[in-house]
């Protein structure tokens, strides 16, 4: 091996399994190492330290190792100042473009560490004077600054507060075999939690809200001021709206729990009707749109995101139809979230787990297990999974939050 | 074509597809028909009737598909005396024996129709003086006398309600995206219909009930009286037990809400317990078994049948290890039911299904579409299917059915 | 009844259950009808023809039921001339207007029946003159002329062609059990009908297709001849192109057929790569992309349609990531279309489902039930699902489909 | 703490969270720990040890403590001899009797270590003079000699080979995206190398083999030599021998590939002829069966166990209708077993995986992810899982494995 470098590393490394993938990504990538100290905590709740010297062919090779073991918190004893590239084609960047993960990160400028704002996964680092943030590659620009090495770059991942936690995951959290009366209570509380410290509650919901019949405990949810922001898409608005002027939901008579074929085009003149008002928000104010989740958020001042896909019908006029728009105005309202509840949706879970900073707990529930597996997959470990009935689970959720929610048996 | 007969048939045949199906099977078999006669119903919940001409090569052929043909409704005009053989080898029944669906069917003896007694499928029909009942395979013996033809034999479809009930099932009831809290209170409307009318409630169960934490809903609702028999095997008995006893059920940490991997080996010494004890009655009055489902089944006076699979350990000594000894068991409970409920478990509800005559409504639920698509495709096409989290659910119908449940929250 | 009119509908109103959903939905508007004539179809394969008067309570909802059922089939005996209205707001359509199936549709203009071109559902009727087509509702302009009547518009359900087609797929091809190797011979067979005919065959892929392992095999039916266009997301062409660059695939060690996390990151790599060289067509010109699917399109000069999502990285320079632009590029694809795979994507087959025509073949193959299902339930009636092994499957198909293909064993 | 005792544990223990797990579960059973020597292994695939003292309130709760560490392989540094107990009751083991895992486990006798033979999980330990061997609860008879002591016991967890495989499992194996041409062909190397080291190759089949048209590659797969003993049902044997009688299974014709309901009663026929003949033995004998999967295990003079369950019609006369002689039957056919490959069913796998030594490798195929995560749930760690469509599966590895099968294309 040519080039080395000292790194450290700590956490729950025996628990999680942590030290082992460290070690398993520098053989992948064709590195060596030795280990020159290991500090192991007693407490089964302490965390353990490793330090090791890490080796490889080449420079560039070395760079791309430590880049690859850094997103799991192994970071240089010596971190030097990063290496800084520019820009030289719009959307596209330097080669050797530090890829971002969305855990907490610093740089190291002048000498000292500055905190890398918005931390989110597969982007950039983007240096403007004193401040580091990060950018997707769609948006950077000819002549932007743009961090290259691993070198004056640490990320520091969260410890895992207890080696239950670290397992509850993996092992079977995703599992529909568990008593859901308490993930109900623990999801409710940590929205109570979140707005006891002054942050937001972000939802982000699929149609199977509406299907399931839960709509009217959301608005009640809503209304006790359990969500701030709702990240969507075309489909869960149109069928809350559908619902609301026609009694209907995409071939589903709500009212008598039978699947009736009637009002199929409904969807579609229900879309009608709200781009002839301008927008969902202006359907309200002119009398058209008087009930639903659309309604309520409207008239509670909470935020939406509506954001297209290429089958939607319509689509409806709030609707970002370019994605990278969408993206845009999504991470536009993470700024104060402190809980992100996922529900019965893959698409925008999944967009939503890619620009979600680590730290901010999240939890999905769906039920489909795969939902919660690709999550889980895709880099959000963050992620609790519940298996479940969304409209039975937004049922309880509802009479957990809401004072005056009793149902509507 | 060198024989003949003619049938009739009356139903929702257009709706249905019933009439199609009818015709398939003709050909399919290799005959042939002709139609002489079709009235067809003005309303939609009027029946239509069809008569036709059926013709196949020779007696045997025919005789095979109007056994056929007489499964979904269509009987002879003429029905004639049935042919009757004697059983020549215990366990086997004659050749060309009539093999019974679970619709209520007449047997014509001496010049009048006799009431077949416990419609059961894939069953014989014995004859014992003038009176007629299936017999499953494996319990003939020679010189028992068994029907070996179509003639002499009326089977009476269940005429469905409406159309859309007809189509409520195929198309869209198996699926997820439904207002459950409509279902809940149709199951409970079911299940206090049934008790109204002096009848009894029949569950069947898999050990998901224990492990989505709702046996203390389970035991509200047995409390309230809408739990006459619970059919079951040696998982759910066990889970329930060694939750119990121990707080655990395999791996799943109930009050906690979280997997951990205590316990798994409590099963094992819950079955020990039980078996020392003698049985669970025995444990009951032995003040060794003092709460959860099986406790509050004997506190309360209700029956059980438990019946064992490959895959059991132990087994609990209340368990039939025997198959054929368990399907006599739960035969011998189906006197007087009237609403059956299936809950988290495919082989106990397909078992369950073969043996309980298709006039009593059943509804499955399960987290998996799988299971309840199967039980329909087996035949039990009065099945009601409800893809929901079981915990939820029956925490739910709990709520419903019993005054004083509050839930466990 | 205030006001009624005459419709007649032809088909296999039977077996299907077609007059009875007719009926339903009659009834369903508020609507009544009589029974005027029935002609009865003899033989199983024979179609039979209903007359029957409908009435409601105004001309209005006259229309809405009438434009109902006419999208199963129930046309007006005196069609008369369509109502034609100017639209008067971009991107809104008039009040009433007719809302499209995917079935072959004709409209009366000047005393002769037009046919309407592209048909495609959800959308409405644009008169231009002596032609008439589909548009959707985000296209129409200011003065448009659009058809808001059922009068003088006619739908032409493609007959099925035998009851057992009719209940295949209804009943049980949406089934993992079934004879697989049959099923993939009925797909080639299809393919290479489509190809005999002049008529080229759509692919809709999502990254399954690359993680299977299916990618050489699809490159060998790429050079067979059996794929023309292929439309995707961002995620196959990335997997591809990172599994050609790099050989992995989203933390899939292709070669050795376990998982590994190296090359989480090597997504984002590749996509920067390709967007440096411009496009996938200008990577492979440059000799930066030489292998893989997206290679072999470009090589062998076929077109592919690559539509955004909100959970894109990246994306790549060919992607569109307005998703309404990108329905416009599928659309213009679709001239010419004989066949239709669909292939481990829900989102694009049923975006690929919503614009197609219904007189175009399609399967669609999949692992999970759900989507085969779900893209049927949204109309794509003449959807025929398989639910297998993608990987295994394209593997067998491209044996079937190419003569020099022996697998990568 | 009043009473301690000093456990070593040797493995991957960081990598695997494997001592995470043993320190989890000493605190699960209210006990604590010291650290009392670490030797932590350099090179990733060196075994890591571990030595500490264990301490709980009283001798009782440390038994139960040291059995249960035990099994996940901490043994006492001073073994010690066992504490063996009588039996007092049949079917009941004694008080705090050893609960065995499938590891190779060892007990001291007069002062020397004896291997237990046929280790199985879930069951007690019977000594009989100089040799132990496991023994189900059910199988206990007065007088005999128990283990029922953690000290003089041993047992030895299989070192996971390397980490990668260690993880394979857990986090990604269970995933249908996966190159699936690479996992046919480990399952082919698993099976060659256990028919080159002498050793026979168990199947584990559900009725899925047949209705998914597997059958003729698995009688190819039988006369290669690669099918020695079948676990399996009522259902698998019925559909086959049906098949092969009548050319149907269950409602599905396998020569067209379409669901048609013809010989939906044919199943019922087939077990009567069979139990007719005697035997499935006699009907090969006869000549009435001269076909199939069970033709061809009887003509190549393979083992065949069927054990019956709750739902089984008939059964066939070779189904064990006691599950425990089912099971008794099972486990008297493992000697020499050096492959398991389960396939398409959980029942059976799950009995199987009980009665597995954990020191023989085996694979679970199965279309549904649940029967591979539940079958590892339940203990049987070393499964390795492959969802995929067991009909493509089975013909790919019939092509691997038979040097003369093309497929039936």
């Amino acid at each position: 091996m040519q080039v080395t470098e000292t790194v450290e590393i700590t956490g729950h490394l025996m628990d999680t399994g942590l030290l082992s993938r460290v070690l398993d990504d520098i053989r992948g990538y064709g590195g060596d190492y030795t280990l020159d100290k290991f500090d192991l905590g007693y407490d089964k709740d302490d965390p353990s330290t490793v330090r090791m010297t890490v080796g490889a062919e080449d420079e560039e090779s070395l760079q791309r190792l430590l880049m690859r073991i850094q997103t799991k918190g192994a970071n240089l004893v010596h971190p030097g100042e990063p290496e800084i590239s520019d820009v030289s084609q719009d959307g596209v960047f330097p080669d050797g473009f530090y890829s971002t993960t969305n855990l907490p990160t610093s740089v190291r400028l002048n000498g000292h560490w500055v905190s890398v704002q918005q931390p989110e996964m597969d982007c950039g680092l983007l240096v403007e004077g004193e401040t580091v943030r990060t950018i997707p590659m769609s948006e950077v620009k000819v002549g932007m600054k743009i961090i290259t090495s691993a070198q004056g770059v640490r990320v520091t991942p969260p410890l895992v507060e207890t080696i239950e936690d670290a397992f509850g995951f993996m092992d079977s959290e995703v599992s529909s075999e568990k008593p859901q009366r308490v993930l109900v209570k623990q999801v409710a509380d940590g929205m109570r939690e979140a707005k006891a410290n002054g942050q937001k509650v972000l939802w982000v919901g699929g149609p199977g809200i509406v299907h399931t019949g839960a709509a009217p405990a959301m608005v009640a949810i809503i209304e006790a001021g359990f969500v701030d922001i709702l990240f969507a898409g075309n489909a869960l608005a149109t069928h809350d709206i559908e619902s609301s002027l026609y009694g209907t939901s995409l071939g589903v008579d709500l009212a008598r729990g039978r699947g009736v074929e009637h009002g199929h085009e409904h969807h579609i003149r229900a879309i009608n009707t709200i781009r002839k008002a301008g927008s969902i928000a202006d359907a309200v104010k002119q009398g058209v749109l008087t009930s639903g989740v659309m309604h309520s958020l409207v008239q509670n001042g909470k935020s939406f995101v509506l954001v297209g896909s290429v089958r939607d019908d319509g689509p409806l006029p709030d609707v970002y139809t370019d994605v990278l728009e969408g993206q845009r105005a999504m991470r536009a309202e993470l700024e104060g979230v402190g809980y992100c509840l996922m529900a019965a949706t893959m698409l925008h879970s999944v967009a939503t787990g890619n620009i979600l900073p680590a730290s901010i707990p999240l939890t999905c529930v769906d039920i489909n297990p795969a939902t919660v597996t690709k999550l889980a997959d895709r880099g959000s470990s963050q992620a609790r999974g519940i298996v479940t009935d969304v409209g039975l689970f937004v049922e309880h959720l509802a009479r957990e939050l809401s004072p005056t929610y009793a149902g509507a048996n």
